[in-house]
C-alpha cells in the first residue's frame, strides 16, 4: 500500500489492521461493564442507602419550604445543607467504586517535562492562573478545536463568527456582567494580598475543627457554618470573620471588610481615559450583539446556530487545580436561535437512541443516583425540556467521546433551580470525572430570551424576528403623526426631539395622547427637564386597524458552552496510561484524530542506509498533510518508541533492514496495543 | 462521478474540468504582462527620469553625510526629504500605471452587506479600529490560518505555542515596549479628545496651505515642515505648535503639551492590583520567554522555527483604513531561531529559481524601480542577507499567491537603515498595492540575537544554545568554592546570602578575589548594603585549565510576521470584480482553498421532486467534510448564482429537471468563468 496514493484516514483507519488493533476498544467495553455493574451492586447500595436517606430528606425540606413560600434565608439555608448531604453521598459513591490507579503527579510531570503545556512567563517567576500551550499542547488543541469545527459548525451548517475581545462597559452593563459577575474577597490591610472570602473562611473553620484542642461546641459550629458559607451573602461572611476573629493566614495581619471583586479585567479603549472596556468574560456576548446581522445572513428564518470560538478572560482571585480555573482561556460557544413555542429538532431521530448517564435535579434532592437513559425516552418524559436541548446534549456527549473522554466518567448533571444563572431557564453540565473530582467541562443551557431582551432595552434596538402567523390577524392600531411644519415654527430647534418623543411614545401612550388633544386639545409633553405644550393641530393621532400576516418575537437561545482547556484536561487524564508491569512507562492514548502528531518515522539505527528511506516516507506524509515527527536520534528502538508514545502518536513507522530488501516493506507500529504489522512501501512514494 | 467516492479536492480540482476553466488563469497571465511592460515603458521612464534624479541626489546627501558622521539631527532631516521625494516618485508611477477600476465604496457595501466583516458592537454605536468577522469572513479567516498552518508548521516541522495574551510588565519592559512603543499625542484641554499629533500637525499646515490668502513664503514653510515631519521629535514639533498656534480643530479649546502614548493596553492582574500588566503587542514575546522549553523540545538542537497564531492589540490614538490599522488583530508569527554564522538554509534549492520583485534600500536610495529577480541571484550578490531570509521571502511569496494576492501588485520592500526596528539588522516587508496604496501585509526581519539577550539580562536564566566546537578547546578556568561549614558558623543566617554572592561572581571578580585572598588574606563582599569579610578559610579560589568540547552561543532569529487582518484585505481588494458589461454584478474571486464556502447546492425551482437530491446531495458534501450551502429561496437561479458569486462560492451543483432523469446528473458550475459542466451524480452519493 502506497502512503502516497491513499490519503490518510483510508490508510491509517480503515484498513485491514484495525482488527488486529481492535482490543483497545474491547478494554473500553469491559471497563463500560464495569461502571454500570457498580451502579447496581446491592453491597455497595446498602452502604450508600442511609446518605441516600438523609439527600432525600434534606431535597423533601427544601421542596416543602418552597411550596410554602419560606423566606428567602431560610430556603438558602437549606439548599445549602442538602448540598453538603449530597456531597457526603457523591465522595462515598466515589470512594467506593473501584479504585482507577491514577497519579497525578506523574501525569503532570509527562506533560511539563514534554511541554504540553507550562505555566506562563515561567523564567520571570510565573503568573499563577496562566499557561502556555507548548508544541504538543498546541496540536492538541489546534485538532481539537478542528474537530469542534467539522463536528458542530459544519455538520449543522453554523454562521461561526470571529468578535472582538476587548468589549466596552455598556455592553457588558446590559448583560449583567458589570454588576454581577463578582466574587467576594478580602484584602491584608497592610500588604494588601487578597484572599477569597469563601475559601478563607472554610480553610480557617477547617483548621480550627481540626484542632484537638477546640471544644466540640466550637468545632459543630465550625462545621455549621462551612455547610452553609454557599448560601451566605456579604453581611452573613463578615460577621463570620468577626466572630472567629479572623486574620491574614499568611501575615496575621487585620482584613478588610469583604469587598465584592468584579472578575473582569478592566482597561481603556483609546487614549482619551474615556472609553471604559473590559477583555470579555465570555464570547457569547459578541454572537448577541450581532443578531441582526446574523438572522439578516440567514434571510430572516429561524431557526439558526451562530458559533464562535476564541479567548476570554476571568481575573480569578485565587486561581487553581492546573488548567481548571485559569485567568485567561479558550471557548467554543454555540447559540441555537429559535422560536420560543416551537424546540422540536428535525435532527433529534439521529440522536434519539443515544444512551446517556442523566443526573436530574430531581434525583440529586431524593439522593437517587444519576441514571442511564436515552435521550429520546429523557424528552419524552419531560426530564430533558425539549428536542433542541437534547439533541445538543447528545451531540456534545459524540463530540467528547470522540475526542477522548472516556464514556464511564462523563454525566450531564442538572442545574437544580437555585443554581441556574439570573438567566437560564434550564441547564445540563456535561461533567468528567478527574482526580479533582467532577469537573464541570461543558454546560449547555436555555438561556431563554434574555440577552437578547437586555440588548434591546440598551440600545433600543429591535433584536427580534419575524413569524409567520398562522392565519392573518386584524389588529388596532393607534399612531400620532406630528404636523412637521407647524412643530418647526413653533420649537425652532427643539422640533426634532419631539418628533423624535412621538415616535417613541408607546401604544398607550399615543391613546393617552389622544385623549387628552380630543378632550383638553393640548397635551405636556416631556422630554428630559423641559416640557412642551403640543395641540391638535400638532399632531394627529389615527386609530385604526390593520391585518397583519407576522408577529415579531424575541428569540430563545440554546446554549452549548465548551471550556476547551476544562475538556483538553479530562482528555488527558482520561488518557494517561501506565504500560502493565512497567509503572515508569507512562504514555497517553489520545485518539488519532486530535492527537498532536499522527505519525513517527523512525530508522532502526542510524545506518546511512535508511536515510533516503525515511526522507522520502517523510516528504509523503508531508504531501498528503499527515503531521509526523522523525526522530533519527540515537536512542535504541524501543526508546525512541516510549517518547513518541508519551506524546500520543498514534502510529510509529520503522524503517529496518527488511526495508532494504525489495519489495521495500516498514513496520507500522500502534500506540496502545503496541501491535506491529508490515507493509509495503510502494514504488510510488519512493 | 460519484462526490462521495472521491475526495473533494481531486473531484472539484483534478478534474478534467480544469481544462474549461482555465480562462482565468490565462487572464492572471495577461496583466503579469502588463505590468512587465509598464515598467520598461520608454515614455513612461521619461516623465519618470527626472523624479528618480531628485530622489538619487537625496540619497547621495543621505550616504555622504552618514560617511562624513554628520550631526544626527542633519540626517534625520535629510533622510525625511528622501522619503518625500521618494513618495512623490511613487505616487507618479501609480498615477501612470494604467487603471485598475477598482471602486472600493462598491466592494466595502458587499463586504458589509454579506457580513464579511463589520465594526464591533455597532447597535450600541461601534468602536473605532474593532471589527467582527460574521460567518464569510470568519470561515475565510480560518481557512487562511488553515492553510497557513499547512503550509509552514506542517510542512516545515515548526514548533508551534499558543501562549498567554495577558502579560506581565517586566517581560514586556525587557522586551524594550514599555519605554519604546508609543506614538505622541496632544489632547484637548476641556474635552479629553485626544489626537495623534503627527497626523494633526500635517492636516493643519495642509489647510493652511491650500488656502489662497496664505503668503506664498508661509506656504513654503509648511511644506518644508510636512516634509520633515516624519523625522521630528517631541520637542521640535510641540514649537511648530506653538508656532502654528494650534488648537483642537473640532472644538477650537487649546490642546497639551505632547504627550507620549503607549500604545498598549494596561490592566491589573489578579484582584489586588499590584501586578501591572499589559495585552501582548505582538505574539513574538510569548516564543521568546519560552525559549529555553522548546530548545529541550528540539533536543537541544539549532536551527529550529517556533510558531504561534494569536490576537495582539495596540491601542491606536486614530484608527483607520478599515482592517488596515486596528486596536485589536491576529497575527502569525514565526521565529526562526539560528546559529548566527551559520544562516543557510536545507530547502533554499527549492525556491532559488522565484521570481520576485525586490525594491532594495539601495534602490530606493537611487530613485530606481524595484527588479524582477530571482531570489537565488539576490542572496548570491547579498542583496538579500542570508538563504534563511531568501528562503522564508519566497515562501512569504508562494503563501500569499496561494491565498489570493495578486502577483503583479506584490513586492518586497528592504527597510532603508533609518527605519529599522531597534532590533533589527535585515528587514524585508511584503507589501501588496491596494487603493490605499503599498501597505505592509509581513514584515520579515532578522532580529539577530536582541529579544533573547534581552530576556537573559532581564531573568538571568541564560537563553542559550551550545554549539559543538569543530575541535576541542582548552580554556582557562577560574572557581572560588566556599567552605559552607565555617561560612555558617562565621556568618549564620546570612551564609547562604553569601555562597549566592560567590556563585554569581564573574570571571574577573573571581580573579581579584583570588588575588586579595592570596595578598591581603581577607576580602570584602558587598551584598546589597551589607559588607562581609571573607578569609582564605572561607573560600578557595582555584585556577585551572579544562578542555571544552561546546561553545554557547546566542542565537539569530529570523521572523516572518504575518499582519491577518491585513493579508485578508488585499485579498479581497485583489478578488473583487464586477461582471463584463453588468457594474451592479460583484464578486469575490476568492482562490477555493481559501473561500468560505466550497460550494453551493441550488435546486432549479421549488419543484418538490427536487428536494431528494438536494438533500442526498449536501449529506454527502458533509460526510466528505465539504463546506457549502444550500439555498432553496424562491430568487431566479440567475439571481442565486449571483449572491454566491458575491459570498466568493468557487463551485455550484444545480439541480434541474435533467436531474431527474437516469442517469441522474447535475451541472457544475466554476465562479470566475460562469461556465458549466454536466456531471453524473452515482448511485453511491444517493
Amino acid at each position: 500500500m502506497s502512503l502516497e496514493q491513499t490519503s490518510y484516514p483510508k490508510a491509517l483507519h480503515r484498513s485491514a489492521y484495525k482488527a488486529q488493533w481492535g482490543k483497545n476498544k474491547k478494554h473500553r467495553n469491559i471497563k463500560l461493564q464495569w461502571y454500570l455493574d457498580t451502579m447496581s451492586d446491592p453491597k455497595i447500595e446498602e452502604v450508600l442507602a442511609p446518605l441516600r436517606a438523609s439527600v432525600k430528606e434534606q431535597g423533601d425540606l427544601v421542596r416543602k419550604l418552597k411550596a410554602e413560600g419560606a423566606p428567602d434565608l431560610d430556603v438558602k439555608k437549606a439548599v445549602a445543607e442538602l448540598k453538603t448531604r449530597k456531597k457526603l453521598l457523591e465522595d462515598k459513591e466515589l470512594s467506593l467504586t473501584p479504585n482507577i490507579t491514577f497519579d497525578r503527579a506523574k501525569m503532570e510531570d509527562l506533560l511539563k517535562r514534554r511541554f504540553f503545556f507550562d505555566q506562563s512567563f515561567a523564567i520571570y517567576g510565573g503568573i499563577t492562573g496562566q499557561f502556555d500551550f507548548g508544541p504538543m499542547g498546541c496540536a492538541f488543541k489546534a485538532n481539537l478545536l478542528q474537530l469542534w469545527r467539522q463536528f458542530f459548525v459544519l455538520e449543522e451548517q453554523m454562521l461561526e463568527v470571529d468578535c472582538s475581545i476587548l468589549t466596552p462597559e455598556p455592553v457588558l452593563k446590559a448583560s449583567g456582567h458589570v454588576d454581577r459577575f463578582a466574587d467576594l474577597m478580602v484584602k491584608d490591610t497592610k500588604t494588601g494580598e487578597c484572599f477569597r472570602l469563601d475559601h478563607l473562611i472554610k480553610a480557617h473553620l477547617e483548621k480550627i475543627s481540626a484542632d484537638k484542642k477546640t471544644a466540640q461546641e466550637v468545632k459543630d459550629d465550625c462545621q455549621d457554618i462551612i455547610i452553609k458559607l454557599d448560601g451566605m451573602n456579604k453581611n452573613e461572611m463578615a460577621a463570620v470573620m468577626q466572630k472567629f476573629n479572623m486574620k491574614s493566614p499568611l501575615t496575621g495581619n487585620d482584613l478588610t471588610e469583604p469587598i465584592e471583586f468584579n472578575l473582569m479585567f478592566a482597561t481603556q479603549i483609546g487614549p482619551s481615559g474615556l472609553i471604559k472596556g473590559f477583555l470579555r468574560p465570555e464570547t457569547a456576548q459578541g454572537i448577541f450583539v450581532n443578531f441582526k446581522r446574523l438572522l439578516e445572513f440567514n434571510q430572516g428564518k429561524l431557526p439558526f446556530a451562530a458559533a464562535q470560538i476564541g479567548n476570554a478572560f476571568r481575573n480569578e482571585i485565587s486561581p487553581r487545580s492546573g488548567l481548571i480555573r485559569v485567568r485567561e482561556f479558550t471557548m467554543a460557544e454555540i447559540e441555537h436561535f429559535c422560536d420560543p413555542k416551537e424546540k422540536s429538532h428535525p435532527k433529534f431521530g439521529n440522536v434519539r437512541n443515544t444512551e446517556m448517564l442523566l443526573y436530574s435535579a430531581c434525583n440529586q434532592m431524593d439522593g437517587k443516583p444519576a441514571e442511564r437513559v436515552t435521550i429520546g425516552s429523557a424528552v419524552d418524559k419531560r426530564l430533558v425540556a425539549n428536542e433542541t436541548l437534547g439533541y445538543f446534549m447528545a451531540r456534545i456527549q459524540q463530540f467528547l467521546v470522540k475526542s477522548g473522554v472516556d464514556p464511564n466518567r462523563l454525566r450531564f448533571r442538572q442545574h437544580m433551580a437555585n443554581e441556574m444563572a439570573h438567566y437560564a431557564c434550564d441547564c445540563w453540565d456535561a461533567e468528567c470525572l478527574t482526580s479533582y473530582g467532577w469537573i464541570e467541562c461543558v454546560g449547555c443551557a436555555d438561556r431563554s430570551a434574555y440577552d437578547l431582551t437586555q440588548h434591546t432595552q440598551a440600545t433600543g434596538v429591535r433584536l427580534a424576528a419575524e413569524k409567520k402567523l398562522p392565519e392573518p390577524k386584524i389588529v388596532d392600531v393607534c399612531e400620532a403623526t406630528p404636523n412637521k411644519g407647524i412643530l418647526g415654527k413653533t420649537f425652532k430647534k427643539d422640533a426634532k426631539a419631539i418628533t423624535d418623543a412621538l415616535a417613541a411614545l408607546s401604544l398607550d401612550e399615543v391613546e393617552a395622547l389622544g385623549q387628552k388633544l380630543e378632550g383638553a386639545g393640548a397635551y405636556d409633553l416631556h422630554i428630559g427637564d423641559q416640557t412642551f405644550n403640543v395641540n391638535k393641530d400638532m399632531v394627529d393621532v389615527k386609530k385604526y386597524q390593520k391585518t397583519v400576516h407576522v408577529e415579531e418575537i424575541i428569540p430563545s437561545v440554546i446554549e452549548p458552552s465548551f471550556g476547551v482547556g476544562r475538556v483538553m484536561y479530562a482528555i488527558f487524564e482520561h488518557n494517561f496510561k501506565q504500560r502493565e508491569g512497567d509503572e515508569q512507562r507512562t504514555f497517553l492514548s489520545l485518539p488519532a484524530v486530535v492527537a498532536p502528531l499522527k505519525c513517527s518515522v523512525l530508522p532502526l539505527s542510524s545506518n546511512t542506509e535508511f536515510m533516503p528511506f525515511v526522507k522520502r516516507l517523510s516528504a509523503g506524509l508531508t504531501k498528503v498533510d499527515v503531521s509526523h515527527k522523525v526522530d533519527d536520534s540515537s536512542g535504541s528502538i524501543g526508546r525512541r518508541y516510549a517518547r513518541t508514545d508519551e506524546i500520543a502518536i498514534p502510529y510509529g513507522i520503522t524503517i529496518d533492514f527488511d526495508t532494504l530488501k525489495e519489495p521495500h516493506s516498514v513496520t507500522l507500529r500502534e500506540r496502545d496495543s503496541m501491535g506491529q504489522v508490515r507493509i509495503p512501501v510502494s514504488k510510488s512514494s519512493s
